[in-house]
């Protein structure tokens, strides 16, 4: 059963998921829902106990019992002839590395030495150093076309099985990552599995991955955690004051700093070209403030601020949506239960479709701010109709 | 009529607002919604038609027509004894500047030498560097007692009159800084105004107030940019891959540079000494990724992100509760008109209240997801009430 091309985009299992974290996790939780046999391992076992107690699949240690000891009290399929071979050993269809990146090149070399029929790929949020990795593993280079990289673009600040859920995945870009001998069914197989949990695969080479996590992730998390780290002894009146935007500017300050210097680690050369780039525009920002009556001190200023502008500009909306695709508008609501549902339910009747809704209330004040989005085209007609019916629309 | 104690803390108008842009604008919406008489004053003639005519206010020329030209084109109000004096020359109780700040001082010093019974404040997000230049004013210094340097802590990125909402200041802290001099009944009257418009007045001390801002508000704003910056020419498919890291980190470098610019010179020193600190751990974190095998390189880093997270855990949630003040459940729900309204209708039972709702849907998919804040104590009971009415709580 050495890579069937199959028919069709789905996995048909069984999935060996290495590594039982959030991710892990999620991805056995979504293959669950999709009725796969879901084979789970953590180094950790007490982190593949949580895996397994939230339902995102069976342990591996208790499959190796099954074949050794006590075959009766395990169900029939474990002893599919689809999912064990010949000696009894288990099978898998797939085998998806979700471990750390320190560890993830040994791991996938284990499981292409180990299951010779599976295709094996990882999740890691780098991907040249982990394909180098393996080019230098012992005895693994006739095994690499089965190999995929692969790269989720979900997540986030939280970690571990706790925080998995089978929809992480749902409507976000999942990059595969074949390198030069992948054959054409691991690359299949890879894509499928990102299909059956909801996401959007995408295709890119190795260093073009690369270079666009250290620009759209690594980036973005190390500048974060460098403003948060001012915040350590300032005092609290000061952060009183905050606003969404030191909010919003630190939020991703909260990552696993044990998983982040290891993605840091692996993309280090690309990260710190852009760091370069980064201290060029600090250093010219500090010599325009330390005088800024100087001549051109204003301008430099500006043009580093409208800099800032072009290039935020270029990012795209929620769910992967042109910049300023949606047009928002704010209701005023009583902090009352049943008004919200009362104004969702009257905006349902005006058969617009709302894209995005967020809610936001004030402490102290029986007052609420309902932000909601519509596609450009209907706000008008929305404002009015609420207007119509009574509702505060404020903006 | 000079410096009245007022009984109680209301403001009885008139009110003239100096500067009609998005806080100016929204003072005076939030000013007329409690039925006082605003006057709007802009130097740009289309800016302050627009606050006119959004309902912020009338427009200070119109009323220097009414005393010289045409009488009866004018309603009662403006012949009113409390507004005119003997002369017929408007007099108003307050004069809020709502100017940039490279103009404030200048426009408070004409404004306490104008209006000789008003007491005078402005909005500037800086307060030293206006204080300063009002104290070198020539004239000035005898008028200074009737002047309080304000800073209520809302705005955002957009801007302009047509994004005023009364609502504005709502719930947001809103910073007093009274001077050596200033008059009990100028600090009475600025704390009416915070208050009359819904927000929580906070006493500091100017240089308290500039050290707190160079830190929560004008550090995130340039690091947003600088980071923003770096997008300019990174190619389309790396940007198609960006989460909710990036947007969030960048969406404050949409801001104005023409007023940031004005704001950043004005409170240069402040910010600069923060930004030597995070020239410092940029060099630091630089080294590291330059060469991550070399020794302490990894501690280097890990130490980095974690005075990040120890930063990052000190930010106050919105609305300004404490970090973690809430609980936060996510339920799946169809992507069709009517299903959120029935979901939030079915919370409005369970009599739970709702401490913050945001939706998000993916794309090209029939669902949705619903992200329900409550509080703590109330997350378990909420899943299991809505899991029973048949709603997957995912997380």
């Amino acid at each position: 059963m050495i890579l069937r091309t199959e028919q069709g985009t789905h996995l048909t299992g069984p999935v060996l998921i290495v590594g039982a974290g959030l991710l892990g996790a999620s991805i056995g939780l979504g293959l669950r829902a999709r009725g796969l046999d879901v084979v789970l391992s953590d180094s950790s076992p007490s982190t593949e106990a949580v895996a397994r107690d939230i339902g995102a699949g069976r342990l591996l240690t208790e499959t190796h019992d099954a074949e050794t000891n006590d075959a009766e009290t395990h169900d029939a399929e474990t002893h599919d002839a689809e999912t064990h071979d010949a000696g009894g050993r288990f099978v898998p269809e797939l085998v998806v590395v979700a471990t750390p990146p320190d560890v993830t090149a040994r791991v996938v070399a284990e499981a292409l030495l180990t299951y010779p029929g599976a295709v094996v790929l990882d999740i890691c949020s780098v991907k040249e150093a982990i394909l180098r990795e393996l080019a230098a593993a012992p005895g693994v280079v006739p095994h690499l076309s089965r190999y995929v990289g692969t790269h989720p673009m979900a997540g986030g600040e939280r970690s571990g099985p706790v925080a998995a859920r089978a929809e992480l995945f749902i409507g976000s870009p999942w990059v595969l990552c074949p390198h030069a001998d992948s054959v054409p069914e691991a690359v299949l197989r890879a894509e499928s599995l990102a299909i059956d949990l909801g996401a959007i695969p995408v295709r890119m080479a190795v260093g073009e991955h690369d270079e666009a996590v250290a620009l759209i992730s690594h980036l973005p998390q190390v500048v974060s955690s460098l403003v948060a780290s001012r915040l350590q002894d300032s005092p609290v009146q000061a952060l009183s004051l905050a606003g969404n935007g030191l909010r919003d500017v630190t939020r991703i300050a909260a990552s696993d700093p044990r998983l982040w210097v290891q993605i840091l680690a692996a993309n280090a050369g690309r990260l710190v070209d852009i760091l370069y780039g980064v201290r060029e525009d600090l250093n010219r920002l500090i010599t325009t403030l330390e005088d800024p009556m100087a001549g051109g001190a204003r301008l430099d200023m500006a043009q580093l601020m409208s800099e800032g502008n072009a290039g935020q500009a270029r990012v795209p909306g929620k769910h992967g949506t042109p910049p300023n695709a949606f047009a928002s508008l704010t209701v005023l609501v009583d902090d009352v239960p049943g008004q919200i549902a009362k104004l969702l339910t009257e905006i349902g009747d005006t058969g617009i479709n709302v894209e995005d809704f967020r809610l936001e209330h004030s402490p102290g004040r029986e007052v609420g701010l309902a932000e909601l989005s519509v596609l450009p085209g209907k706000r008008q007609e929305l404002t009015e109709s609420l207007t119509q019916r009574g509702w505060k629309v404020v903006q």
